[in-house]
């Protein structure tokens, strides 16, 4: 049974890379590096009930087991090349697999990536990604590159998966009523079909001096760039971009959802204030936008300034497994 | 606390590798793969009461969890390089942790391997490995090579790790009475403690026609080979190699756990008979012997037979998730 699930997998995502030497069906792939390349690798686990509600349709986990991994790529300005992958099953599902495989299939083809490996196994519904991208060396992203002076950076808008989440679960906080379905359907897209921003990624690999994707939370997030690098961060609530569907769902908690929820696979993203202007106009270019939302000073940690320049105190710093 | 449980595993496990230009920490880890050299890549899964029993050592699953993906890269030949770890708890516990990166360290320190990357998740217990070794390019051994008049061969002795778990389950199959604590012990640590055919394999590489690692159980891994290679496989009972530990515990169904009790890790392969001597002298060097145990033949399919050269029937052909 293991070798259908794989098999099917395989029939649905196994694009073609001429440096794929031997795919799936031995006991490992073997794949060509090209000259003056490095590897950037990550894993990232999606569990059912942690990561993701129970009944979330088998395309949007397999969509999004792949895209989280592929954000980490984009975070190091790496290409999507090739993946594993360990998928744990409570019982032989044929129909689950299917629809698993026709999402994964859709998130690697969109941005080329081959599986080349993979694991079927029984257990509580589990699903692990192992992701390879190209960087040429020498070139990568990392988060220990800010500098005082950079501009804060984040692309696309922050808080719409949060505020699916919170459509989906109805409780923490209330969605406004008033607002329609379509914002909803909106904000729960986000939650179940993040983009990761590849295209930007690349395209910044060349100017941003630090850069980390915003899965736990921005705030989070930006810590793990002010300790790398030995900076402090300074954030504007009020630059934050929110997404109209967001703002419409709910009005008074949404930049607290921006600043806190995670799951946005967004790029948060260090400059020298001399290429803000250039990275606006590139990153509009390829269609997810940038804005700059705070500075990097001298010193630690992270600090939010409210509309008047006051610092906030912000209820959570972001989300990590295992509470607090 | 998932940034805690990664440093305590890095901590332990991460080897220094001039090959390793970015290790644990950042959104992904980068490598620098040597010119001439291909990438092999696997991935294996192990799950709490399906692939281990309730209550194994910490230590022993961190040990099996790297030694089984070490044993895939040992049948392409390759040398093992890098890992990433999804590890899934059910809650935070550093003493869990602290000891399954204790036995994780000890297979990785063995092999020269690097953790370079990980994942932990608050889940039912499950842990996810993906490895990646280095092999010439062009040199990899895969499952498709074999040829009638090739001799089949494995490495060390078969069936231990069946009868470890058969002695830790006390059920199905009862070891005799008789047999002492030591036997006991010497199988439970094969089940526990399997050492992957890393040497060997990297020395048959330019030797063998094909090559697979016995995860399944022999016959369900021959059949691989077979499959694979559009041959048939014949092989003779009387052949297989049987520690003394096995012989004392199980006199009886020591062939038919050798033939379909899986776990073992040796390395099952096919050389030109011209070979076989030196095989045989080179691999006694390596420390775990080799033995021929049939030989490949136009057709298809596996075919066992006894001592007297007639057609066995065994019961079950190897171990294959969800059932048959």
């Amino acid at each position: 049974m293991e070798f259908d699930l794989i098999k099917l997998i395989r029939a649905r995502a196994a694009a073609a890379r001429e440096d794929v030497v031997l795919g799936i069906g031995d006991d490992a792939a073997l794949v060509q590096v090209p000259a003056g390349q490095q590897v950037a690798m990550a894993v990232d686990t999606l569990v059912e009930g942690v990561h993701f509600l129970a009944g979330t349709a088998p395309a949007d986990i397999g969509y999004k087991a792949l895209a989280v991994n592929l954000s980490d790529l984009a975070a190091m300005g790496a290409a999507p090349a090739w993946a594993l992958l360990a998928l744990t099953l409570p019982e032989p599902d044929a129909a689950f697999v299917d629809d698993f495989a026709t999402g994964f299939a859709q998130m690697a083809a969109a941005h080329g990536l081959a599986l080349v490996g993979g694991d079927t196994t029984r257990g509580p519904l589990c699903v692990s990604v192992a992701v390879h991208g190209l960087v040429p060396q020498g070139h990568a992203m990392r988060r220990d590159g800010a500098r005082p002076g950079d501009v804060l950076m984040v692309t696309g808008t922050l808080g719409d998966a949060a505020a699916g989440l919170a459509c989906l679960r109805q409780c923490d906080v209330s969605p406004d009523a008033a607002a329609d379905g379509d914002a909803r359907a909106r904000v729960i897209r986000r939650l179940h079909r993040p983009q990761p921003r590849v295209a930007a990624g690349a395209w910044l690999r060349n100017v941003a001096t630090a850069c980390i994707d915003v899965s736990d939370g921005l705030l989070a997030d930006a810590a793990h760039i002010a300790r790398a690098s030995g900076v402090g961060v300074q954030i504007e609530a009020a630059s934050l971009p929110l997404s109209p569907a967001l703002r419409a769902l709910f009005p008074d908690m949404a930049p607290s959802l921006a600043m806190t929820g995670g799951d946005d696979y967004e790029l948060c993203f260090t400059v020298p204030p001399g290429c803000m202007a250039q990275v606006v106009s590139a990153l509009a270019g390829l269609g997810c936008g940038a804005t700059c939302i705070g500075r990097i000073v001298a010193g630690s940690g992270v600090v939010v300034h409210d509309v008047d320049g006051h610092e906030m105190t912000p209820s959570r710093r972001g989300w990590e497994h295992f509470g607090t």
